[in-house]
């Protein structure tokens, strides 16, 4: 309810409150709730519980589906998230690949396109004209669907001035002091929802991660959530929330120390964990091309001969260094579960063994805990995901605005 | 305000939802309040206001000053928290000292003892008995002033199951398994306040460090508590919290890697912050006795000799290794202040120049930041502040327990 300076309840706007919680409760569920469900769950009355559905049916934010057959007395009317119609796009930049999603109320991805290509040292006018492009392209209206835009998210591997909509610096794609609604331009802007919200990419993979759908929590509610593409980033999710920190900068566990005196990594400092388990490094340890997939790692390694104890060896390494500094989060985090995402994903498997023992030597708590390793699943652009669904919150946090105006009877 | 089950407005226990606004917001004040500025500040009726300060004055919580002379019409009287009134304890056992502070709402010190020896080995009863001894002599009504005592919490140097009241492990002390308030007896629980609460000692020396007076946070409100006697806790305080973790195990710091061939740790894991950055480990690298005090360490260091630039060159190996490790904390949470507390209080200003000259090179946002590091002050057993200030937070989260029953008119 909203509240007085310090908590005293007003009656201003508890219209557009209610609506919020009414849409954010039948969000949550993981089933379809009738208006008797809502109005329990939500202590609201059931004319006031009605009346505030119709409004979010008219806002295409909320379906009411048709009453089960055979049930006697006043049918209950299931509601759910609406499909196809208010969508978030997500975008991301990578230093592997361009992509975008569109998801819609209900989670489901409506479009998307993952384009691989090299950006190390790109024009990111180019990049993000491109990305311009795709994510209109992806919202166009198609046939008889035309769902309506809410707003696009963009991911970038690096530090962001989320106030100032600028990248501060991105070292593995070579860009610094970039803001992208400048370079894409107003019309851009308006074609992509009137808003191009920036977002470190291994925060948003993290939520996607922790998100069932849009506005409920997925089974795994805190989590270490561990991006590796070139660079390897990270995000701490604690009760379903991801930290960002208070500048937003948190989660880069990429520059956190292996060994002091390790290789000289290209933020300027020695030993950063990128050096060890970023895509390009294992890789380069692995005497491998720098275009390699993970499945030729895992092939590699079970080649006879030195290359095939090159590639196992450059996997060990990751796994020891990953565990190295993973204990140290663990440790000052208190939090035992650990997600590997981006190109690790699919390495989890083979990676578990060390890094959990490495885990299990170093936390000081190990006994108590239960310190597991999980994969990601191959999903390599899940910060899309993740970018759709921080675009749809905003529906879900002030659905009033989504309401039309109601005409004369 | 009192909620339904997913954030409807319910009208039950309203009196005790507003008497603990009304406390909070007068003890978040940094200067006294009157009933008007209340009414102003929780958007409360004047009337409501009165009343429930009555009830806040009548529960020995709240004292009603004199009117300012000279002023006229209708007097504003000041209110304040109360002094000498309800109070609160803070015990800890730690490796070399235990200590108790016995602190009132307004966050005067009423009593307090540090009696210093080696506790490392030392059977968890005899400790434990001397602190409930301690305990009840620091809480004894002397002459007119007879304070109600709202509770007690233990502050141990170790890993903590809150909810069973248990120390799980304290290595530095060699305690395991331990459940004070079994070892106290309820006779002695019962003198100690009815309640010990046991907590790490270093997230209460946060708590203490970012608390202003009781119910008041601090000018620093986001920063890291690095607390270092033998062995080496912290703290990550967010916006005037302190990060316990999920199962309050957060901030185990002394346990992150510095080197991961590097000296062997207590825990069993090699290279731990706490071989470099401990008191003892500082102590046996600059060749000083492990009773010495970091005053010794400042005085070796100017010695001629081998003697001086052994102590120079373990000063520096402690400045570098937190630098090491307080980077990578940095770069995971993107908090960019450090508090030096405990031991290494006194060596802030010696340790800045190493310690930030390697933050400064290791934290990637450091270009954007102002990454700040300074000393706690010279309060020793300021855990034992922080365990009070706990105690007495029961009194403001629900103030109505402390309202005496109204006699009939």
């Amino acid at each position: 309810m909203p509240r007085g300076p310090a908590g005293g309840a007003r009656q201003a706007d508890l219209r557009e409150h209610n609506l919020a919680v009414l849409a954010q409760t039948l969000f949550a569920s993981d089933r379809p709730l009738s208006r008797a469900d809502l109005a329990a769950r939500t202590g609201m009355t059931r004319s006031t519980t009605s009346r505030l559905v119709e409004d979010l049916v008219a806002a295409r934010i909320v379906t009411e589906g048709v009453a089960e057959p055979g049930r006697r007395g006043r049918p209950a009317l299931p509601l759910a998230p609406a499909r196809a119609t208010v969508v978030g796009l997500g975008l991301e930049a990578n230093v592997d690949y361009v992509a975008g999603r569109v998801l819609d109320l209900a989670g489901e991805v409506v479009a998307e396109e993952i384009r691989t290509g090299d950006l190390r040292g790109s024009d990111p006018r180019d990049v993000l004209g491109e990305l311009g492009e795709l994510g209109a392209a992806l919202t166009r209206p198609a046939g008889e669907v035309r769902p309506t835009l809410a707003g696009t998210v963009l991911a970038l591997p690096g530090l962001i001035d989320g106030e100032n909509g600028r990248l501060m610096l991105a070292p593995n794609l070579g860009w610094s002091d970039v803001v992208p609604a400048d370079v894409l331009g107003s019309e851009t802007v308006a074609a992509l929802g009137g808003s191009v919200v920036l977002a470190n990419e291994a925060k948003l993979a993290a939520l996607a991660a922790a998100t069932a759908a849009p506005g409920r929590h997925g089974e795994q509610r805190t989590f270490v959530y561990v991006s590796a593409q070139v660079g390897v980033g990270a995000a701490v999710v604690l009760d379903g929330h991801v930290m960002t920190g208070p500048r937003g900068w948190a989660g880069e566990i990429g520059h956190v120390c292996v060994e002091p005196d390790g290789p000289r990594c290209g933020c300027g400092a020695r030993g950063c964990l990128e050096q060890y388990a970023g895509k390009r490094a294992i890789l380069a340890n692995a005497g491998l091309d720098a275009d390699s997939r993970p499945a030729d790692l895992l092939a590699a390694e079970h080649t006879a001969g030195p290359s095939g104890e090159r590639a196992r060896q450059a996997l060990d390494r990751a796994a020891w260094a990953l565990g190295v500094v993973l204990a140290g989060t663990v440790n000052t985090l208190d939090v035992d579960r650990i997600v590997l995402g981006g190109e690790l994903a699919p390495l989890a498997d083979r990676l578990r063994p060390v890094l959990l023992a490495e885990l299990t030597a170093r936390v000081l708590a190990a006994p108590w805990s239960d310190l597991r390793v999980r994969g990601a699943g191959d999903d390599v652009a899940l910060a899309t995901t993740g970018g759709a669904l921080l675009a749809l919150r905003t529906v879900l946090e002030n659905p009033a605005r989504w309401v039309p105006e109601r005409t004369a009877p």
